[in-house]
């Protein structure tokens, strides 16, 4: 295991320098929420929360099912744990404000591990939601590499985006992150499967590839709070895969979805770049965390959403592809998969 | 493995069942945050923070170092992930409102054992911290059992109770849960640790010895709230043992703590129960989970506090017993330990 995952030579680890000291090394490279109150250390950390409301949700990536140490590195690993995180919140409309991040690590891992860690948090944050901060979390044992986050944002007097105020009428809509195609993320896994395991390079992957989309996805966490100003209905993090979380749009709305193909084609062009997969592969690519969301139909959409679908009254099928059933609804399980 | 953590038969498992399914089984069972304004399964939830502060803190528990299978049933580990986290928002004299709980868990794992932790956190809950619920979480695939909580709390406009408030003159004070005798959590891993392995119960370990402060802590959380209405000026939770921590409020004050070895003796003794340990044991006993505080000389000691020492000027030793330095610092470093 390379890919700064183990100690080399005689490097400080975790287990060579204590828990106090390893956390101290990780903490201090991370950034501060704007709305700190009391910062890390105690036994609690206290945030300003203005709105009188906070929004919370958390998300876990596990070594094995979730990430490999041979593809992600230390630094890779961090970022995304922000930012699937992240778009968590901005599909709510929130902003997000601090992530509280747990680890469990092998007593072996070295401390310029959790450094590069802390910088992919850190980095994420400062790209992604500037003004959120790392206010907290835990250190741990274990086999297997576990990293947890929790994520708070503040709805700055606005009302949350849920999934389940679509109307029939409205208007479906795709945000990407900046030059992302949708099925990104997936390509990526595709190529990172296929890549030989004797050729892995040491140093983590390069970016300019779809293997970014899979190791450091952009989501667009600014257009969670754009597309509340732009007048919202209902908004869903893609991580399943298109189908999928359309699918719990419908349902929590009691609407029935209906995409168009060709803009999902057209979104899920690539210039110049590699084939692009049929509609069946786009409507199940999962992890593009990518923001889905109803607007009434007048609306103008607000930063990088594209027209992608009509929302139409319950059907028999809660989502239609140019308004036929979807024979088989694509999408990510991890306990299924 | 049995002891509520294997499948039976055909048992339904996360596996056979599907994330989704599995979810609902784990949150129909969970009890509602007083402060719920948009409950779990959106994208995110959203909690009132009607004070415009929030206290948060996270705790991991993973199978191996922080709990074993045949020790601890799912009920035992979701009663004692709520009671550690709820600890910590007590320590700053917060009251518990949420917890998030993010899960990684073995395919195999039957649903049944997902319900017993859902009861655990929700009976831990109602009973140490009526009001606070569980507010959505995260649950991932993983070879290791691992459980994270991230625990919300509110100051209901007081201010928060450091480490760091402690002064020269003040006494100091410890509060375990009631019945509670100091050292017990550690007299209960002490006796699991030598119970031959082909004698463990395979419902679980009945309840009515130490064990119970091992698997089932019951740390004084309405102290937390008590100890700031009775002038507490410094507090922590009691996790690693009494002196480590005793030395974690000496150094974020820049005092000394100076402990009465007959007080912690007579806190540590256990009427007709088991021989009591010596002053050395019981300082260096980790997971008590009870409240040490500092408060002004001639404060009236509120709740369960009792006096063990007092705060003097800062000197050559951040804790002393009896006026004299502690030799060894004892206590509970899970990477080195």
């Amino acid at each position: 295991m390379t890919n700064g995952w183990a100690a080399s030579g005689d490097e400080p680890t975790i287990a060579s320098v204590g828990e106090e000291q390893a956390i101290h090394a990780f903490t201090a490279r991370l950034p501060e929420s704007g709305e700190r109150v009391l910062g890390p250390g105690d036994d609690a950390a206290v945030l300003a929360v203005p709105d009188g409301r906070v929004v919370v949700t958390s998300d876990s990536l596990v070594e094995g099912p979730d990430f490999r140490t041979y593809w992600s590195t230390p630094y890779d690993l961090g970022w995304k744990l922000a930012a699937v995180n992240l778009a968590d919140v901005a599909a709510m409309g929130g902003r997000p404000t601090a992530l509280i991040v747990a680890l469990a690590l092998p007593r072996s891992t070295p401390i310029s591990a959790l450094e590069l860690l802390a910088d992919g948090l850190a980095d994420a944050c400062d790209r992604l939601a500037p003004g959120c901060g790392i206010e907290g979390g835990d250190l741990a044992e274990s086999p297997t590499i576990t990293v947890v986050a929790t994520a708070l944002g503040s709805l700055d007097r606005r009302a949350p985006v849920t999934r389940a105020g679509a109307r029939a009428g409205d208007i479906v809509a795709l945000s990407l992150g900046a030059g992302q195609s949708l099925g990104d993320a997936a390509r990526g896994l595709m190529t990172l499967a296929g890549w030989p395991a004797e050729e892995l390079p040491e140093e983590g992957f390069p970016s300019g590839t779809f293997i970014d989309a899979q190791l450091r996805p952009v989501p667009p966490v600014e257009d969670g709070v754009a597309a509340v100003y732009g007048g919202a209905t209902s908004m869903i993090d893609v991580s399943d895969g298109l189908a999928r979380d359309a699918s719990r749009i419908a349902r929590a709305s009691r609407v029935t979805i209906d995409l168009d193909s060709a803009s999902l084609l057209a979104i899920g062009a690539v210039a110049g770049r590699a084939p692009v997969g049929g509609v069946a592969e786009l409507l199940s690519a999962a992890e593009d965390h990518g923001l889905l969301a109803t607007f009434p139909f007048d609306a103008a959409l607000p930063g990088g959403f594209r027209l992608v679908g009509t929302v139409r009254d319950l059907g028999i099928s809660p989502v239609l592809v140019d308004g036929e059933p979807l024979a088989a609804m694509g999408g990510w399980d991890p306990f299924r998969a």
